[in-house]
């Protein structure tokens, strides 16, 4: 494909773009093909020579696309939200342009220093402690996921308690080590233990909030016992409901006990660019770590998951290896500093697993530019707006009950008097009418959750949803 | 930005990108900006209302550009190449309209389902044991990075040696767990066990190729002095010279003391579509694993990093955490088979750290299609063509001479009689004259790598980087 053939089939590509989000809202938001569906639509080798763009294109819209779950349709409340927009889009185009690899300084000078500008952008509009920004002794580094920065900062947490153990055999260390996180914290957590192989001893909530007097309590219990603490994760948007840790509780506790404190606000951070929920942050100024997800909720396509670190060196002695074809001039003058004192560059490959990253800062350039704060604050009360409206229906209504506090755009619900076996069939019979809405389980019982969170969901979508919940639920208990 | 704004803008967007590429060969492949440069550039806040297109373009061409090094330039020679191509940039532009989160199966059907078929295309391609077929026990999954391939191939080999020896305590035992690598593999492997804090033993190369004798001979000193040989890695292709373990004999090595054994082609990978280079894979059908990166040399934007794995129930055992949010009827029907029989759905976050993931698959299904095997096939051995033809002039010319045997399209090279010191400076000096290359360490010595991989470059950018480095060497032979 040449230049000129790119333009016309760009063109082209952009045209399809404009007409998926035209027609999105019509497109059953669950795909309902079945499993093996596109094995049997599609060739099992390679064409050994070149196929005409257009029979792709044809293929892409005839094969792929009712093999899709719109996560993108007005009609999309399932898990959490991962928000596509067009300045995103058009900023990753650009990144695809270039496709630098920028794993150090050198690589592409503007990947580092847009997303060292950037993430202190985005930490200065969610107001979070100086201490995380990069003119301090911290920073932000954008990861793939949430998963990967609580494993990158349990690893500096582990490190950092070996070097402070020094004297002793980390072999005959580490197995005493000890995290915690809540039954309600995201499974990515326990992911990251199991990978590390530390244990992680799991705190139970009060009202879907950590239970910070029995995480003192099974702290000192652990260290009597010969345990050595080290990690601990509070969460600011849960999963499952939405529910909030009391951050500056757990903040002290860590303190005491010496533990690195991560914040997780994967779904919930994006809603900090409100002043209005910035109350939350209260105790982070003592945290280690904190990550969320502009890739949820935050306008920003997959993949861009924050995390600022306050002390960075920590994580730059955790995850540094320096082999002779990496060397070069910027690099060798900025080692010195980033570990010791304020740096000319940052080689972002110290902070992250992988060695290669994309240039992911250009997108969320491109939201912040074209919305600017205040049009991603609309953005978000909108959506809190909606999940009110949504959770005002259910509230006025005698079928059913809320089933935990609405927190931010989650709202989980359940039918009263409605076992679980028809709540599963309620809940697949809504998402068979067009929708899409997930589940999750509290106090031992199936609870539907409905997640406002695509751009083009308006107020008629609420309605629209609600009705089809309703009309699905008076099927089932008819037939009861 | 509505939808007729983005078709306005998306058009503009399509025109620069093709600009660029017509333009890309005017570049200083190499930024040679100051470090700090772009935050004199840019506000240190983000904007509070919305900014206008224009004026954000105009900050990329002005304020971006001069910052970045053109990793796609036909002057570009560093490192491995990252291949950009026009099919693979209009496929991920799908991606990003789609922009699903691919956890689960039923989080888009199409997602998963093409990522299975495209690993199998590409693995038929390769020429790759069956057992790596989706179809066989075993079977491919996109990778961001071969980092993160590796990584989680470690995490699988030491969770299948704690359950070979079930009586024991994991605790007592990981300790004593060690893998191995050659002085050649890439640091990412040693990374890898650095953040499972496993022991890694590594073998002295000969001939830049892993000593098998000295491989043996040191597992069974580790396994005399009570330590648990679990993984050993071999490479096709190393990152400092292109050197090429011998598979075969390092397979049988790891089949006689149960170790899991990894093969790592992340960059020459991409030349096994060649059947000429398909005899390197003897040994391949004893191997657990298997990993390559499209994003490096097969015309596929970063990030796609194939692994195939023999047996995917050891990775899924490995990786596995079931919440209740993320339970369904498909997952759950699926879960049973894949573990122990041929599978009706994947869920890929069983095969990963992290939960989201991208719909990476379909700009490799672009690629494929638009060029063909054949099309694919043609840009390796034009790549490998031209870095002969650059092989041949050092070879002739009497101030050089080559430092490694070429294997693929890398050429290692020194000037005779020449320091250290000079040799930085000379490639400094290169580099400022418009091309890029690194460096590597052969011997204790600072050698030149010149490696050829941008689809952009033709005779004349060989012929013009030799000028260039012939000249540059004449000038500090001159001064010395």
């Amino acid at each position: 494909m040449n230049i000129e053939e790119f333009r016309k089939r760009g063109y082209e590509v952009v045209d399809y773009i404009a007409k998926y989000y035209q027609e999105l809202e019509n497109f059953p938001t669950l795909s309902n093909v079945q499993p093996g569906y596109l094995s049997e639509l599609l060739p099992s080798e390679a064409p050994s020579t070149p196929e005409d763009f257009d029979v792709i294109m044809k293929d892409f819209n005839d094969k792929i696309i009712p093999g899709i779950t719109h996560w993108q349709s007005p009609n999309y409340f399932a898990y959490f939200p991962a928000n596509s927009s067009f300045p995103s889009i058009l900023g990753d185009m650009l990144s695809n342009m270039v496709n630098c690899i920028g794993f150090n300084w050198i690589c592409s000078p503007a990947c580092t220093e847009l997303e060292t500008i950037v993430m202190d952008w985005l930490a200065k509009m969610i107001s979070l402690p100086e201490r995380f920004l990069s003119a301090s002794n911290g920073g932000g580094v954008i990861q793939g996921t949430a998963s990967e920065s609580v494993l990158v900062t349990l690893i500096a947490a582990r490190e950092k308690k070996i070097r402070m153990h020094n004297s002793l055999n980390p072999d005959l260390l580490v197995p005493k080590f000890v995290a915690y996180c809540s039954d309600q914290t995201h499974s990515s957590v326990q992911k990251a233990a199991i990978i590390l192989r530390i244990k992680m001893h799991v705190i139970s909530s009060k009202n879907f909030s950590m239970d910070d007097s029995l995480l003192e309590e099974t702290i000192k219990n652990d260290i009597k016992n010969g345990l050595v603490p080290i990690f601990v994760c509070s969460t600011i948007g849960t999963t499952s409901t939405g529910g909030i840790d009391k951050v500056e509780k757990i903040a002290g506790i860590a303190k005491k006990y010496k533990l690195w404190h991560h914040v997780d606000a994967a779904y919930a951070g994006s809603a900090l660019v409100c002043p209005e929920f910035q109350y939350l942050l209260e105790g982070v100024e003592n945290a280690d770590s904190f990550s969320m997800n502009c890739h949820k909720w935050l306008l920003t396509n997959f993949d861009f998951s924050p995390l600022w670190i306050a002390d960075r060196s920590q994580l730059i002695k955790a995850l540094s290896i320096n082999p002779a074809y990496l060397e070069n001039n910027a690099t060798s003058s900025g080692k010195v500093c980033v570990n010791e004192r304020k740096g000319k560059v940052i080689d972002y490959r110290d902070w992250q697993i992988g060695l290669g990253r994309r240039f992911r800062s250009l997108k969320f350039w491109f939201v912040a530019r074209c919305y600017g704060v205040s049009g991603l604050q609309t953005h978000i009360r909108k959506c809190i707006d909606l999940a009110k409206l949504f959770e005002h229906f259910i509230n006025e209504d005698p079928l059913f009950e809320v089933a935990a506090e609405r927190t931010f755009s989650l709202v989980c619900f359940r039918v009263k008097n409605l076992g679980d076996s028809e709540h599963k069939l309620l809940n697949d019979n809504i998402n068979s009418c067009g929708v899409f809405l997930t589940h999750t389980v509290i106090n031992n019982l199936y609870t539907l959750r409905l997640c406002v969170g695509s751009p083009w969901t308006e107020e008629n979508h609420i309605h629209k949803v609600f009705e089809i919940i309703k009309q699905e639920t008076k099927k089932i208990k008819k037939g009861q």
